[in-house]
């Protein structure tokens, strides 16, 4: 065929990296959400809704991926301002405490759900545009706030379907790495290192101890060729690095070893005995934990591991993170473990970014979409997307009644519809009805108006015999009958409630 | 004091244009979403939810003041694609459309709630970032489609809480002022006259019949000394087409002056006898009309308007006002009627952009933050805002025992938390306990702790003593009393379900 010359068309797409959310997407993940925050409300958090522009002044740059030219934001010039999309809920919040920090009530506990924007490269399953669900406290130095919120994840994550056994909310403290990379001989200021080690043990799930390793030492070189330097730290701060960095670590000890190359075992507390700021962050880990379990959280849903780290910049105490231990299968048919979908932390300098006074704080983050594939592959989405009663047009000089039999039916709290396109093909119409789930399809035609009837098909037991029944029942149409007009709420309502 | 000499610290402040939503600001609007949701969702309509961002070229350039340099939208580069923010919820429908035409049920009825950014000039009350709220049927060319989304439309103003008699309905149709330009001897391929009839008749209400008489003639003055260049039309083409703009001017007919200056009263009928399209336009109206009217919307709920426009350049034929009739004080004191709240109408040619192929297409519009601010003028908004009730902390080694009975009343239902601030100043926790509007504080010292009971606080009823009583009464502090731990909860309900 020849092709068209007419003017250029656009392209129907979305841009790379972000997509569309139909019917059921959307009513699960606003059911899901909708149980978050009763649980946040529960607990004594206000809903707080930022725009979804900031200036990038006010954001501040404090994504993991700062290497990146265009920093990870979606970014734009008005007159002399930078303005950008949230890349998370945190900022924002900090923004909101400083810019109303004489009206609000303090400490302020704020919950905040609502989609976050990241300039990152596109990949499967990787969006650009993907939900948060956040709860944060405002002005608590006390990490009874930090155990607060990690008992509230808990309860959060068993009210939307998550079973007890299916999930760990597993608790460091930034202070505890700090203390690690002390003795590891890492100074204080050389914050360029200590980012690398940061990101490093990040992304161990991803890259394994060896990759780990790599970044800890001269870099690493990744599938596609290219090359992240490393941090060049020598072999017994790589190895006490990564010991702590392994899952679990904290649980079992580990071994080291000693500048002559033998085997040494230490525990971890052994190790920071050698820090103060290391031993502070455990004991305020010891704390939270001794907390949470007075109230009944017990080693099955929230306990210490070392090697949580997040790698957003801005933690300084205790960090959390909300792990699914059950296995899914994924794309290549291997099993693996769901993993994170929540994470968070306490950041007591990002309020003073712009107020210059510290104003400690602390919060979680809950991935929605991710948590959203676990009730899925769980089983356990809401999934109430029945579709509406199709009430089909015989004669479309006839449509004020069709549409009197739709308000009938809406009336009775029923979900209906006429049908509105070209009624021409009867076909169609039911094959539309087929097509939206309909449960009933209604039929009037000039013998039912007359008789002041209907015909109530039953879809769903019409697809059942079609499937099961042999020519002569399917002839016998069970599935379909007439009803006078007064009784057809009735008679929808019991193929309703059937189904 | 001497400004301190520290690095510049960023602006604690949204964007121009941009705000924040707090607290019951929040949940008011997702109530009133909600409510609306159930109508959608009755009437056969699926939801949909768009990515915020699109390309350029999708979006097509539709909005109104497309004269401003960057035409109305947040935009930049990436790569060579140039991406924006969706400016209303029609335009990434329509891309939607065509993008998965082989895939949706057709007609599509799709309802979506969301922010919309518009790069506009903020001004009091006028934010760059607004929610809409839409239901629009795709496929469907029968007007029997429109005439849905009027009734849809009054059943969802009524469900949030808008009276009957509080609005009101008007529908046109596109080819009605068409059919009146043609009259007036406006060519239909000049597209800038049109366009320029178009947006001054959308303004009538702003500018008043003298505006838009200057606009349709040699051009327009506003108040800052702006300059915006008229139609150029003569004496008769405006008399016309104001005529034809003045609200209820379909009720009425007119009168025109005929070439020698005599007063001519004309119907808008029998001017449009002159237009096929306009005969045409007008007996959609009759058809819209006539189908509401058979379902039982009287002329007080849905009626005909010829001075309804829409500014947006994109509808083909009906059109749709949802405005609120009853008076406001503004701001500077003066009652005026509430206005607009919602609109909409057919736009048969926007999934054609991409596909060639024309697809009938209508739907309305919801502004989200206008409803919500009648809402709230009529004082029908929903304010369920009861704060926590708050449990003191007298000791803070015992943060374990606070937590206990906060617990005990979470897993009762209660919204309750544990004072998270510096306990060393009980005032300061009473005073944060009244900024959350805390129905009652729990108070648990050492005495109270031993005998396994608490205090607990009756902080509405104590507000009242402390506005009412005497000193004697204030002094017997009756809102306050000691309860066992066990009866707790039981003594906390009463309050609650006193208040």
């Amino acid at each position: 065929m020849a092709k068209s010359k007419g003017p250029k068309r656009p392209r129907a797409a979305t841009p790379k990296g972000f997509r569309d959310y139909f019917g059921a997407e959307v009513t699960a993940r606003n059911a899901m959400l909708a149980r978050i925050a009763e649980v946040y409300q529960r607990y004594g958090f206000d809903p707080l809704e930022t725009s979804a522009v900031e200036t990038v002044e006010a954001l501040g740059k404090f994504l993991p991926d700062v290497d990146r030219p265009n920093e990870g934001v979606f970014a734009w010039e008005e007159d002399s301002d930078w303005l950008a999309l949230r890349y998370d809920l945190t900022a924002p919040l900090a923004r909101v405490a400083a810019q109303y920090r004489s009206d609000l009530p303090s400490p302020y506990r704020r919950y905040a759900m609502g989609p976050v924007w990241r300039n990152e490269k596109p990949g499967p399953g990787r969006f650009r545009q993907f939900y948060q669900c956040d709860a944060d406290t405002v002005g608590a130095a006390s990490v009874a706030a930090d155990a607060e919120i990690c008992a509230m994840l808990a309860d959060a994550l068993e009210a939307v379907g998550i079973e007890r056994g299916d999930y760990v909310i597993r608790v460091n403290n930034r202070k505890v790495l700090n203390g690690v990379m002390e003795v590891a001989g890492i100074a204080q200021d050389d914050l360029r290192t200590r980012g690398i080690v940061l990101r490093a043990i990040d992304k161990i799930d991803r890259l394994g101890p060896e990759g780990v390793r790599a970044l800890l030492g001269k870099g690493r070189k990744d599938e596609s060729g290219d090359f992240t330097e490393g941090a060049d730290l020598d072999h017994g701060a790589i190895a006490m690095i990564i010991a702590f960095a392994l899952p679990n670590a904290s649980q079992s000890g580990f071994v080291m070893e000693n500048e002559s190359g033998e085997a040494l075992e230490l525990s971890l507390r052994e190790i920071l005995e050698h820090s103060l700021e290391g031993k502070h962050g455990l004991a305020e880990t010891d704390e939270i934990i001794s907390l949470v379990r007075a109230q009944g959280y017990g080693e099955d849903r929230i306990r210490m591991d070392t090697s949580v780290v997040r790698g957003l910049g801005y933690y300084t105490g205790p960090v959390y993170e909300a792990e699914l231990t059950f296995e899914i299968t994924d794309e290549k048919g291997r099993p693996r473990q769901f993993g994170s979908v929540a994470g968070g932390g306490r950041y007591d300098d990002l309020v003073k970014r712009f107020t210059g006074q510290s104003v400690p704080a602390t919060g979680v983050s809950i991935g929605v979409d991710r948590l959203l594939a676990a009730l899925a592959a769980k089983g356990r989405g809401e999934t109430d997307a029945s579709g509406p009663v199709v009430v089909t047009v015989m004669d479309r000089d006839r449509m004020a009644d069709y549409f009197a039999l739709v308000n009938t039916l809406r009336k009775a709290g029923i979900r209906a519809e006429p049908y509105l396109g070209n009624p021409k093909n009867f076909g169609n119409q039911l094959k539309y009805a087929d097509k939206r789930g309909a449960p009933v399809a209604i039929i009037q035609g000039e013998d039912e108006r007359k008789r002041k009837a209907v015909q109530v098909k039953d879809l769903i037991l019409g697809a059942k015999i079609a499937q099961e029944a042999t020519v002569e029942e399917w002839k016998s149409q069970p599935a379909q009958f007439e009803v006078p007009v007064a009784e057809m709420v009735a008679a929808v309502r019991r193929i309703l409630d059937r189904g």
